[in-house]
């Protein structure tokens, strides 16, 4: 058992010299530090503790309520009240007002501390960044504070038994009754659908106002409250699953519940991307904090346990061996690269000039850097090989942890389609052209810049032919080096 | 959950057209489909709805004894009962005298429907491989027909605490009083070390009986019996592990138990061999059998899952979109191509006449097919997506069994080395020289011939490094990918 220590310093680093952070009008390098320490200081002393134990106990469906693991209650009251949750909510609304950038780092360290209770408690900045967009006031002012100040955590009511990646099949219905709605249906996958850390949770639902021929057009977007709903909602199962054990996922049913609608009557689908879009980027981030993590763990290890004996005939350290410096020298590229690039979305996102690059951007950071993160704990259980099959290391428990990071949020092969299909011919190809030119800013390395060339040859190719989708896999993993060992450069020459 | 189904004529076909077991002496083409036919139905009735009980429940130490999980008992004495532990065991001993590459046609079977059962029984044909290589006549007598009849299973008993793959550190004492051994020490990672299916269990135990200066040349090769050894054997831990629940790993202390040395004082290591060369091809076969388990349960899956629309604007199947496409082909290719590795290599072992060969073909299935069982499992809670994550489908504890593949009887790294060091160096290099020839048998497709002059340049080059080590898994990931293409044209052109 290796605790864990928060890579605070290469956070930073990756902010300030790889994503230029630091030329944000937001930016403040003595607070981001700040800040940065602080929860570092707490995620260690008090949420990295409960993550063992909260795989080995995991969440209770107890009378009809989920209970969490011991300890993550108490841990979550203390988050709230030293104001975490509000961390990037408007000051008007109680928060600190930081930048999502800064908000991101905070992130990654959450979820490489206990990433099953951070998934529980992250998806507040994109509800609240859905209610600020599209909310009324009324809805923002009752909503926003108690979301900043952790009184309320939320989910997102997307999937049903027959609609996962295809939300055209929802079936769950809103009905309008003297000006007020109630919803029914079945949404199954509910990360925190219940919890009892919070003493209210906010339900954001996709559901069906329209006919079901309709489609993904026919779909509005509410909010209930877990508190108003009553026993309108019910939890009936909650999911044995591969991992994130301490992270309830529900199976739920809601009977007439009352709720209200989120902007326009049909514009349920756009809405809802507000928040997915804040969740792909968050769990890129996971992704990261994974492989962090397992590099922390695999290289401490490698460094105490003694193998064989090296050239000179002494006793050898495990990270002697050639073989394990080539696994510990992945996972630490996979790490550092995977953060810089979500660190440059993060930062392209606030700057906000170029929404064609962060549309390129953003499931490219999806999948590499959730699979980054799957890779590195992988390479992690080999190194330990087999104390890293034993469950004492914890590094297995990073793999099946980080191994749904890349189903869910869409699943990566969702991903790889957006990339070569609306990546490539959305707004007339702007946003690989956008992608071609943030990898020239990042590096003129001559190495990259012949990936390019043949990244370039790739992207007509891909967009003349007659079936895209059959090229999606090859577009997006090469587009994913490509921007890999671009920042891998800019990292290489910056230390 | 789709119920597992024995890939028979699969295996028949690969055995036949690929492998070319029937110029075998031994052959006989219709007992062996007679054998997996009859076996095949054993393990789907009997073996396989284990499996996931297995995986749930686990086993317990009590009161000093492991007790397998529900059911286990039982069907082991069916299996033990029909003759199956005796497959390969000599007639003159009880056996039925198959040829072993039949019996690793039925070993993945075996694995394919419940692998935590199958290694606890399959280390048998290792060890009486041993005793009738190394033992005397009363050893061969005394347990060769207990192993068959299945009244014994068996254990290897290697590693220590601080002795892993680097045996040289083996702390174990064999002492010599008054004519009789007696051993004294700690063994950790014992696979079946203690459980209730069989009533004796023979421990094949790597001591010392030189000073520890010796590293590996002072290791003897002992035996023990479970009812002999009475208390003196003390089972302390059994590991909570990833996967693998229904196979007991225990911890173990033998305090004085009285022992027999199998072959030479001093030739342990090279006695071993015997064990750990068949378990190696064994392992490899653990590969193939999850690689195409993993490949049924996905394909049954997307076939029966609706998914978006298809061109003509209709409901789709999962199985009709692009990615998912690449990933099941993947899948299917790893399964018959590794299986088509494993038996060449098994074809090999039983003509005997290229034993430098052999040397070649061994690291390389034991690393390709447990990454191939691997990485099938891994595509196929892909192609689940959010089902693949939970443990409703068993597809994810297919990874998580077969994820201790690529770790055990050698982690892959020392199966990397090993071709880039032997493969290439003994014998004046007649290992890569004779898979070389393999290559040019197997197939000429023009594309594999391309592969092995880029594959001769590159044996050139590592043969020639000052640390071939820092080229070994490029090296053998080379190799490994020439002889899967070799395989798979010659699969294609024979279908």
């Amino acid at each position: 058992m290796h605790s864990f220590i928060a890579p605070v310093d290469d956070i930073l680093f990756s902010l300030t010299n790889i994503a230029c952070a630091n030329e944000l009008e937001s930016w403040n390098n003595e607070l981001a530090q700040d800040i940065l320490r602080h929860f570092a200081a707490f995620a260690e002393q008090e949420i990295a503790p409960l993550n063992e134990k909260g795989d080995r106990y995991g969440c209770i469906l107890k009378n009809g309520r989920v209970l969490m693991p011991e300890g993550y209650t108490d841990t979550y009251a203390k988050l709230a009240a030293d104001g975490w949750q509000g961390l990037t909510a408007p000051e008007q609304f109680g928060g600190m007002g930081i930048s999502p950038v800064l908000g991101g780092a905070v992130s990654e360290i959450f979820s490489g501390a206990n990433h099953a209770m951070q998934m529980v408690c992250n998806l507040v900045p994109g509800a609240m960044s859905t209610l600020l967009r599209f909310g009324t006031d009324t809805q923002q002012r009752t909503w926003v504070p108690k979301l900043a100040a952790g009184e309320a955590l939320s989910t997102m009511c997307l999937t049903e038994p027959g609609a996962g990646s295809d939300l055209s099949r929802i079936q769950t219905r809103a009905e309008n009754l003297d000006n007020r709605w109630s919803i029914s249906g079945e949404k199954i996958f509910i990360s925190g659908g219940d919890q009892d850390m919070s003493k209210d949770i906010l339900h954001l639902v996709l559901a069906r106002t329209g006919s079901s021929d309709e489609g993904i057009k026919g779909l509005s977007l509410f909010l209930c409250s877990k508190l108003e709903a009553g026993n309108t909602i019910s939890i009936d199962r909650i999911e044995s699953k591969l991992g994130l054990h301490a992270s309830p996922t529900c199976h739920m049913t809601f009977n007439e519940t009352p709720a209200e609608m989120i902007g326009n009557e049909g514009g349920g689908l756009h809405a809802m991307f507000t928040i997915m879009n804040h969740a792909r980027i968050d769990v890129a981030l996971q992704g990261v904090a994974h492989a962090a993590r397992a590099h922390a763990i695999a290289l401490a290890y490698a460094r105490e346990r003694k193998q064989g004996k090296n050239s000179t005939g002494q006793d050898a350290f495990l990270v002697e061996h050639a073989d394990v410096q080539r696994m510990l020298n992945e996972q630490h590229k996979l790490s550092v690269g995977a953060r810089a690039m979500a660190h440059i979305t993060l930062v392209e996102l606030e700057k906000g000039d170029r929404p064609e690059l962060a549309e390129f951007l953003t499931p490219l950071c999806k999948f590499f850097c959730t699979e980054a993160g799957i890779r590195s704990a992988d390479l992690g259980i080999q190194i330990l090989g087999g104390y890293g099959y034993l469950d004492e290391y914890q590094i297995s428990q990073i793999w099946r942890d980080a191994r749904i990071t890349s189903i869910y949020e869409g699943a990566n092969g969702i991903h790889y389609l957006a990339l070569a299909t609306r990546g490539l011919t959305a707004y007339g190809g702007a946003p690989a052209r956008a992608f071609d030119a943030l990898v020239g800013e990042v590096t003129n390395d001559e190495h990259v810049m012949d990936m390019r060339s043949h990244w370039r040859e790739l992207c007509s190719r891909v967009s003349g032919a007659e079936h895209p989708a059959a090229h999606a896999y090859e577009f997006a993993q090469t587009s994913g080096q490509l921007f890999f060992n671009a920042v891998l450069a800019k990292i290489e020459s910056n230390t």
